[in-house]
């Protein structure tokens, strides 16, 4: 797993996925001190960055494998891009999700042809029951984050961002990524420190879900209590992930978390100042940013906002709230 | 007024108003049944492309303009470019606004330095008192479409889509362009005729707000009644510009209009498919496409999302509708 395995990802998404801007706003960098560019994967097919390491992965399957379908687990943004990749190879889905995801990406994985198989968050072993389905049908699975073509898939996004911002002038002195099981940020790791060696890397965490801080802090894997909740679906994870976890404990400088509040009043910025429909999990590293929760005075700030699948009534409820 | 002095405000502009991107969006382009490329001006500098002509007007008055200050009426994102503008450049700004402004760009334009001053909408001559004031202290008008400097600085939105569009291999065949004064399509077209000599280009207004439709129509400048009524706050001129209307009359193709619920559909789908925060006034386009305006079947049509500053209450109350 290198820099190479992110760099024909990024070939193989060619006119797959949106090679996402970097966007600048005057009122974020007047709130930090200094510049901050934003990678808007809400912007990206399927309203996340999902769609890049699902369609790394089912690209790469053998023609029996992919003849078989695949199945995943996903509270939805990965859902959603397993079930694209598959519309756009032919590759038949199958996704268990929780019976509360949003209703949009629930809809939405649907639309794109994923079959949903629906279990209860807070009681049902989600991985338990796509393996069962993946070995009653030879079906390949494709985990959400712990598979290292997942990984080199969403490193795309760190590959961008150096190129574009070194294209801008503006390379970063420090990077703040959302993490859920860590694919995201490893994969995006590996790429910014092999093409922006001196930068800075955070990963992001709600703070129910801290497991990749605790386990950076220890050196090891821990898991968190099942009791956990957040407003931020997307980023639900007990345990970092096998394979990004080591990579994520080599390459970051820190682990940093962020309240639901802090979420909130993130998605509120992102409406009235950048012109973004922000989902929670997709706002941890911009609330990290209007938050402070590290300096940005005089430096360049790059963040990743990872999605935007929200649901209206959550949406508006959020934007109605006193700041 | 040509090409030239759109490509001299593109080089005072920039470092000032940000070069939005060109976005693209799979279920757009299914409904269009063809390619469709988004210029989101939302994500511009103070959430609408007013900015550009605002500044390019502004930066090029002489010092002793410049220290009287300037004047200008607007409903609303006028009134935010001059603010910014006049920020940016030191000089002070003082704007005409209509009482019934969305809040956000009354307080934004305060909140930029701007000192606002009201009248009612349906009654008032909001030119009348801008000119009565420039008179007493002897400050330049910033007029938000007819002046020469206005143009040209809208002109860079033309200018940067046709750039990289070609740079995308996607040069549009059809380019829809937001119109209320017409500053905006007038400096679009100019340039998009120059870059790509062979695309077709459309305004499109509100249907109770079609001046520019009656008087392209008629070839000559019509007004329409003072009791129009239409939730594109930003749109709601009653004649073409004597600058604008000309460079319309010559290159556009037609000028489009679409109904109220038409620019609602369009700023639900905003949201739920291409994740932008779009007001009424910067719909029109999208919703002409989304709408069957103009046939979009196997061709490349391009859009100008041109704002994105709408209040929290009616951006929900819209999303909260059924489609």
């Amino acid at each position: 797993m290198n820099v190479a395995d992110i760099e024909a990802a990024a070939t193989r998404l060619s006119g797959v996925s949106v090679r996402t801007p970097l966007l600048q706003n005057h009122e974020l960098d007047q709130i930090a001190g200094g510049k901050v560019l934003i990678k808007p994967e809400c912007l990206q097919v399927t309203g996340s960055f999902k769609i890049r390491g699902a369609y790394n992965r089912l690209s790469q399957l053998s023609a029996d494998d992919a003849a078989r379908g695949v199945v995943a687990w996903s509270s939805g943004n990965h859902a959603q891009g397993v079930a694209a990749a598959g519309a756009m190879l032919g590759i038949e889905t199958t996704i268990v999700m929780p019976e509360d995801a949003p209703q949009a990406k629930l809809l939405n994985t649907r639309r794109l042809g994923g079959e949903v198989i629906s279990y209860d968050r807070y009681t049902g072993d989600r991985e338990a029951i796509a393996r069962e389905i993946a070995v009653q049908r030879g079906a390949a699975l494709v985990p959400s984050y712990d598979h290292e073509h997942v990984i080199a898939g969403q490193g795309t996004v760190g590959l961008e961002l150096a190129e574009d911002s070194r294209y801008l002038d503006l390379p970063p002195d420090q990077v703040l990524i959302p993490c859920g099981g860590g694919g995201l940020s490893s994969g995006s790791a590996l790429a910014l420190k092999d093409r922006l060696p001196g930068v800075s890397i955070y990963a992001v965490e709600p703070v129910a879900f801290d497991d990749t801080r605790r386990s950076f802090r220890d050196g090891e894997r821990r898991r968190i209590e099942d009791s956990a909740r957040s407003i931020c679906d997307a980023l639900q994870t007990t345990m970092p992930g096998e394979l990004t976890f080591p990579i994520n404990r080599d390459l970051l400088n820190q682990v940093l978390t962020v309240s639901d509040d802090e979420v909130r009043a993130a998605i509120r910025f992102a409406f009235r100042n950048l012109k973004l429909v922000v989902e929670p999990g997709g706002a941890v590293a911009l609330a990290a940013v209007l938050s402070g929760k590290l300096p940005t005075a005089g430096r360049t700030t790059a963040i990743v906002v990872s999605g935007g699948n929200i649901d209206v009534d959550l949406f508006a409820a959020i934007q109605t709230e006193p700041n």
